[in-house]
């Protein structure tokens, strides 16, 4: 297996060998890479606080610890609905206090950490961003957990290279997430690669987590890699679930009612335990 | 989901549809595609009796319930060597009576088939020729089982329209096996698409093995993706194992030592069991 | 750049150093690897000799020199149109020799090679028998000129050795085609790499010819894209022509009207002779 | 061929029907669309003043009419050489008065585009940040041209859809660039894709550049696939050039000599004017 060295003799930081056991992030009494999974769900988009309320209640009590939605969202088209901004970042924030569960959301854009820092509590930078070095600069000045997504065709290499620059900067709160890369198959939206997940567990100590739902983009196969991934060895998974989701306003096709997360939440249980982890 | 169908009104033959409850294919005892998974371990080639009886005897002893081994090889390279051809046969053969064990082996030419038939319980269509639809034709008129791997690039439906053509023929043994695809990853030989496994399951009536050993190339990969296969759905797994990985003839950085090989079956039998599946 | 060596000191075959100059195939008066630009043109299938006279007739009238048509078609579907076979073989043989052009059709399983050499001037491998290395093995022991495609997804260095595998075999009258590789661009059929071309003309001594249609399968950019391999180093192009692409069995939409090929066959001419080549 | 609309009847502004004719792109002079192409040169970063102002001297000597070099560089190892940042652009921008050359840089970061836009004619958005949907907003403010490069893995769609971000923003100064996208070929550093030029300059009104330094990774590739470019279509190409290129701080390995470049320029008019076009 490649060795990751800043130079002959020096590890770099992402490399397993420069951390004594596995990187554990603790946020709000949530902990990321430790023997219970980490298990964020939410809508895509914030879209108003009653979807929200009504995502975060279903997804908690089927046994989610993370709560996730996007309030900044990188669309393909300049006319999609691009995000509630601010504004939505406030209805995350407060049904995530009340719900009592930490929340995560994507920043976009330099400009935004300040506002974003303010009321999520991870970070996310997308798989579009994942090459934009001048972001993940900043990220690594800042006292927040981030959760770096693989990029839409990343190699392993550049994934671990990206970690590294925010670790560089000094953050060592950072959870990976691999959502698929591109390859000639057009019936899934990306290609999940479960190896790349086995094999940065192997190579590095950083937390991984696996989002089926972007990775293969269709619905019913979310549960599925869900359940690979865990065996797998990922620390956790990312998943869109949406109460109507025929009427979401981004990646409905994809996302699991509050009925399907809880059968998913059924699955996984018994993989958890077969692998040595705890779902919930 | 796509729909597979001849034309309005009519379902392709590998369509769930046409077929109440999945397809079992039953050869010497062994059944693929029901509770029990199949386990199909051996060399990458046929190299000579004794490693091949040491090989069989200990991965038996572990709990494999099929033998496999190549005796003729498709290599990139004319100078790479190409398999022991009907004296491998021959070999194989004998260490499967010896050890009750069914065996796969490749077919890579038509004029092979009577004389793979002759010694192989199960034919196997390597990645490479599953668009050489003349040999899948040919396939289709037989009667012993098959395996077909998915191609090095293929998509999800050209698969399906390989198996379709050997259905078509009239020979219903039908196994698939995904063996990985090819992507921009370097780091791995291939890139494990695990949500085709389940959407074929979704799609179709037909078992499906997952190769891990061809689709990481990387031995440390094996196990772990060997327990996101049988967690996400597919009905067994096709491992290489070699007594001496290091000295194997192809292959041998993706080879399972048979102690590495017992480890993976003792890490796949809860895993068989969180999805009601069992793995001896 | 990479080194084509079989062991160490010594090159392979298809290496340039293995031949002083660059290969020239003759065939009936045709010769391809020379100053002049080998033009194949004709229909996807043979379908009937009516189609197969008319679109002889005029793609010979703008200066093709060679003529294509496939009675054998490798078909995704076993449910679509599958060729004339030997039928189809006998109208292309006797329309070439009325029109007193060389004819190149596809040969896709070794069973047939010796029929369609008897009616074919040049045999070609379709890239999804670029693998076949069975197949390949016996063309490499006949006396007529091959053509040999690159595979869906394959390396510059396995179609080289893929190649290699003709040459050993003792045929060296081998003709290389690049017809686009799988990528994740879903607006075209292929993407065509011409950079592998160029690599191919610098590594070995084998003429290399490039599919315009094939590669984009979208009529509009097969005149754009020829211009752009002839420019790039090609040897020649390959190009299906139709006289009513809209009533053809396959490839319809990529299929040159014979005045789309009169109008390709203008456009190309300057840019021959800007690289010092003649297009007639 | 797919329509590029926004909704039902109407059209987007990447959209051919949206402008008669091509746009073309003035500059200090030049003129990017027109007759004659536009041959951006230069180093891949501004090392020194001495190395700049050698190359520039060297490339308008040989046709180049615009200068490039990168001051803000993304690279994927946070330990590699980052860029010269504002000393790089001052450099930059001296050299381009001296040799009245309009000069093309790099922005990274919305921050940079303020300082960026003082020293730059022509803003870069390199591949990596073409999904950076933030930095395109913001460029769509700006009154200076933008060069928008193709994602490493961005289809013919997202490219445009991420042009069309600049547009609708009121900048209509914009010219896209095809740079490679990835594949599973090793041996170039990425695959050109030069039918997605074709297809572009069809669909879209923008002017097209194609760089075939980054495209192939190797350097003999470079002049035959500048050739391919400008014979497809290509409005332009932008090389990378160093008088010493074993010494480059990045890029070494593809970048042309000051003499490998006036040899581009040689073959290169011949092309052009095949093609109805000047390359000086």
């Amino acid at each position: 297996m490649a060795r990751l060295q800043i130079k002959e003799g020096m590890d770099m930081l992402v490399s397993r060998s420069t951390n004594n056991g596995n990187t554990q992030v603790r946020v709000r009494g949530c902990v990321i890479g430790g023997e219970q999974l980490a298990i964020v769900a939410g809508p895509c988009a914030v879209e108003n606080e009653e979807i929200m309320k009504e995502t975060a209640f279903k997804v908690r009590g089927s046994g989610a610890n993370i709560l996730r939605a996007g309030a900044y969202k990188p669309r393909t088209s300049p006319y999609s609905f691009q995000g509630l901004g601010e504004a939505g970042l406030k209805i995350l924030a407060r049904i995530g206090e009340e719900m009592n569960m930490p929340v995560i959301t994507e920043v976009m854009d330099a400009e935004d950490i300040a506002v974003v820092t303010d009321y999520a509590d991870i970070l996310q930078v997308g798989a579009r961003n994942m090459h934009n070095f001048s972001l993940l600069k900043k990220l690594g000045k800042i006292n927040k957990p981030i959760v770096l997504k693989r990029g839409m065709s990343a190699t392993i290499e550049e994934w671990l290279l990206a970690a590294e620059y925010i670790l560089a900067g000094g953050n060592s709160q950072l959870i990976l997430c691999e959502r698929g890369i591109r390859s000639s198959e057009p019936w899934t939206r990306n290609t999940l690669d479960l190896a790349a997940v086995a094999m940065v567990k192997e190579m590095s100590h950083l937390p991984v987590l696996v989002d089926p739902s972007h990775a293969t983009g269709v619905r019913s196969l979310v549960t599925p890699m869900a359940r690979a991934a865990i065996a797998g060895g990922a620390d956790g998974i990312m998943v869109e679930v949406h109460p109507h989701p025929e009427k979401a306003l981004s990646d409905g096709d994809q996302s699991l009612t509050p009925r399907g997360f809880s059968q998913l939440m059924k699955e996984i249980e018994p993989v958890a335990r077969a692998v040595g982890r705890r779902a919930r």
